[in-house]
């Protein structure tokens, strides 16, 4: 009976590590699922990434002559910035959709066929580590049987025995003792008890050989039970779980490296940007523009007197009479050019 | 024609910042598109994240019975963090889209007004400098001719005078003096001379004055021209660059504070899943699923001696025919025992 129980556990146990072990392949797939789905995201937004980079780089050549004067403002490169980050982005997402494809997911693959194989050998081993134990316990039954038959013989034999030498203790009590031994009746009697004592002696000693038996398989099976429910299923489970841990972290390591990848290339367009930022540069930007359309902006030839037919006089002349004459002609050029110092 | 080159070389400034302001306007316009386009990008990706975060938490909803188990694996968290993660993207592209649509783009927008704004003031301001150049040019040009005129009749006097006296002179050599006074021709003569001196030193002091309005309005004019082209042409340009390069750089610096808010994200998540990977434990998981199966693994109850109609002797009793006879079966026990152990 115990043994139907002990077999129902044991067949327990292997439903319930079954059972760990497609929770284990289910928790690895839904994690490779993730990263299936989440590479095509990666791919769909790297793929819209390119198309607004190469469509903005193909705008600005194709209006490369209306955009000549572009590189004059500071400003043209913080937008050629942006442009190329939009570049990089494309690359780092198309990079990472690869990688999860061709090379995490099919970790996970082989952590499944790893995890299904290793799973394969500990259940054969834990079903022979069953079938000992069952062994050990049939056998325990047996002497336990064979002890109990045994010493049930060995009462029978001690209390026939014990029949035959009250009979002896009676003839002894109520006849003298040189008749006794005279009377076949007595002699067929001590016959009798020297036949039993040797049935009994012999009894006994079955008896207690089967005992020891018995005892000592109780002592292997409890050993054996200990062991296998203490030691081996711990192992077993250990032996399941072997190189798990260690390759889905490896799997997740490849992801993370990929995560670091981005932010170095975020950190490196927020620095690129910054930069160009703090280099915009107004009176550059205005030199620039001026050596550009230099000769809009080119200061005229100052004017020289043009003095009538030899005349070289070309100082203002100031005598008492020009003196109120040009007089006002002074005034009115000062105010003039006061004028054009005050205004803006 | 001079006055014409200066007013075509005025135009072609007009030109060239009317053309300046175009550029600039179709700069911040190719940036605002940027942004515009890269927030449909981000927007577009957003949503796929957070279809897929929802489409993986309903599924785990769903299956909840059948992935009752899940929580027994320590890299059941391991996934926990990459859908959370998914859910923390979708929020922070979302975000940047917005950021971009109602932040930085209605700032280009104010950018751009603000610049066509003030150049329109600049530009009056310097349609107007134009207009006081060329009328300091006409001025210039009037009393340059008036100069050469007066010029001329002051020459066309003297050399009349000249006449004159180089005919009284004539006269007096050949006549003597007394009988010339009562010569009509003589005192026709020198009335003559009276009026032309007269004449002579009325043109000759009107020729010195225009002289001298002449270099005036000469030195008036190369002031001028000199302040409009050093000076007033550097502060319209200043003008019409007033604050264009903050207003970008504050739109530019609220795009990196986007990204700085990724970079928080992208390191949280990183941290995160090392944590997780680091939390992974075999011996945990083992421990939580025996625990789990708490029925199935339990250590039974050990085997007790059952002595047959109250045969206590529950140990192996050992005498010399018991040793041959339990020999074999003492010896069979220690391989068994030795057996489990080394088993696995």
């Amino acid at each position: 009976m115990f043994k139907c129980k002990l077999r129902s556990q044991l067949n327990e146990q292997l439903r319930a590590l079954d059972s760990r072990i497609d929770t284990q392949c289910a928790l690895v797939a839904e994690l490779q699922d993730w990263f299936r789905r989440r590479a095509e995201l990666h791919q769909d937004y790297s793929i819209k990434l390119e198309k607004l980079s190469k469509s903005l780089l193909a705008r600005h050549k194709e209006q490369k002559v209306k955009r000549e004067q572009w590189n004059l403002f500071s400003v043209y490169n913080c937008w050629q910035i942006l442009v190329n980050q939009t570049k990089k982005d494309a690359r780092d997402h198309g990079a990472m959709a690869d990688v999860y494809l061709n090379n995490i997911i099919p970790r996970f693959t082989q952590v499944q066929e790893d995890v299904q194989r290793i799973y394969k050998k500990c259940r054969d081993i834990g079903y022979e580590s069953h079938e000992e134990l069952l062994k050990v316990l049939h056998e325990l039954h047996t002497t336990m049987r064979t002890y109990h038959m045994y010493q049930a013989e060995f009462k029978s034999a001690e209390s026939k025995l014990q029949n035959l030498e009250a009979q002896k203790a009676k003839l002894e009590q109520n006849n003298p003792k040189e008749k006794l031994e005279k009377r076949k009746k007595f002699k067929v009697i001590e016959k009798e008890i020297e036949k039993r004592k040797n049935k009994f002696r012999d009894a006994k000693l079955k008896a207690l050989k089967a005992r020891n038996e018995y005892i000592l398989s109780m002592d292997s099976a409890n050993a054996a039970i200990h062991k296998y429910f203490v030691e081996d299923l711990s192992d077993i489970i250990d032996c399941m779980d072997f190189g798990f841990h260690s390759s889905i972290a490896k799997a997740l390591m490849t992801h993370i490296s990929g995560q670091e990848c981005f932010k170095r290339t975020l950190q490196n367009g927020i620095d690129d940007l910054n930069k160009s930022i703090n280099n915009m540069d107004s009176r550059h930007d205005k030199q620039r523009f001026l050596e550009y359309n230099n000769a809009a902006f080119m200061l005229p030839k100052k004017f020289d007197f043009q003095g009538h037919k030899g005349d070289e006089k070309n100082q203002v002349i100031v005598t008492h009479p020009i003196q109120e004459g040009n007089g006002e002609t002074l005034r009115s050029f000062s105010f003039k050019v006061n004028q054009f110092k005050n205004r803006i």
